[in-house]
């Protein structure tokens, strides 16, 4: 498996002079996403477990909905492509005509897409809570995980996580690939995401919001802020939302009822 | 127009305890385009400077190349739609039905996308050079403008400059949109960008490497990290690529010749 950073031969420049350094730069690779003998996405993500991106992808974007389906996966780094192969091929290349409009992105939103989604999602019911005092522990696990993120200062961690500790961890340049690595290391591994939580580095936007939810996850922690739609979809959805979690406080913008404290 | 940040009220919980405060969480709004009577797509954005956000990203999509093919702009901010009309609506309805492919997306990359822009991209040419110096207190200047960013910790931000200060600024949610602000201010208040800087509080990934280089300008500065993919685009393209800027230090990337000390 290849790294998420590279080293670079780059000029330092300060008011003493100039010299050039070796510097470590985040990766940043084109990965095409073939399902079923179909094109259907090119990601531009950090070259890194790869099968899970493709998986969380594909089950995020609501293409595939159980492990069953997935005959094969197979990554071939060097050309930046994935091909994954269903049961049901027939049925996907019907699907993804229609799927390309959504999947193909110019590093934005589709609203009318999470709009959508919003409509049909379900609120989740969990009944799990967690002390005040796991969340900052839990946060402070989950950034000495995220090394390259020191390294590079351009890289988002994401983490499943239960109130004892990390699961499962995953790193991308991308908000949205970071939490696809860790969910498609859940589908393919078969590690449940019911009632657990979700740790990001980066911002709590709606979108992320709705691909938390859709997995039926009670509480999202980000180290970094939320909007306000975030806001709004999260206490709709009976979502737990946690944000600015440093040292030892952090801000509960919904459905405080979960966080016990003392 | 709106605003990009409101008050909410939260629950914030230290080792001390709990209590509600009244927070400011950033905007996010579903904002669809409409060109020509045909919807084309719909962002998720800070809901401010709409119709710069409109032009810019019809001019960074190539759906534009003139302001003269602009016949009118209309904002709808309650109903979260702009409508552009142009001198050609037969040719932009016959265009954009395959461009839509591009322009909706999943807060990802389309590499696809860029590969084939970056084919046909043209070098950037300008002899311009920067002192040390003026790097740093414009990077300076520009944090000062950035107080969105600093209230909700949400927001990105990107400047139009020259060697003597900041002449168009743009916030956005979105590190796109936000630079897609200032090239659609300067695309609708004839504010040439040749020849000059932008700077931007985001990652400088390959798609805002190409989305500058489309404007001809010959040097990007990022408070933030570069992806090695941007570095080779950027060596490729002739332009001056400046990360890290913090205090009176930088890295820079490529093209270091533009950048005088001393």
């Amino acid at each position: 498996m290849k790294d998420e950073a590279g080293k670079l031969s780059i000029l330092r420049v300060t008011e003493q002079g100039r010299g050039e350094i070796e510097d470590t730069v985040v990766k940043e690779s084109p990965f095409t996403i073939i399902l079923d003998n179909q094109e259907l996405v090119t990601l531009l993500c950090s070259p890194t477990n790869l099968e899970y991106l493709a998986a969380g992808f594909l089950f995020s974007e609501g293409l595939l909905k159980s492990k069953d389906e997935i005959k094969k996966i197979v990554v071939d780094e060097d050309r930046g492509v994935v091909r994954v192969e269903t049961e049901e091929a027939e049925k996907f290349a019907k699907d993804t005509s229609s799927k390309r409009l959504i999947a193909s992105g110019g590093g934005r939103g589709a609203s009318l897409y999470s709009a959508i989604d919003a409509q049909s999602q379900a609120k989740v019911e969990s009944q799990v809570k967690i002390l005040a005092g796991d969340v900052f522990s839990l946060v402070s696990q989950f950034q000495h995980r995220s090394q390259i993120y020191r390294a590079t200062g351009g890289v988002h961690s994401a983490a499943l996580c239960d109130t004892e500790g990390v699961l499962v961890f995953g790193e991308d340049i991308g908000r949205h690939n970071a939490i696809d690595k860790v969910f498609g290391e859940c589908v393919l591994k078969d590690i449940p995401t019911d009632g657990r939580m979700i740790i990001t580095s980066g911002r709590i936007s709606s979108e992320i919001l709705l691909k938390v939810t859709k997995r039926n996850i009670p509480i999202v922690i980000s180290v970094s802020a939320p909007t306000d739609l975030a806001v709004r979809l999260a206490n709709d959805f009976g979502v737990t939302l946690i944000g600015f979690v440093k040292g030892k406080s952090m801000n509960v913008y919904t459905n405080g009822w979960r966080v016990a404290t003392g």
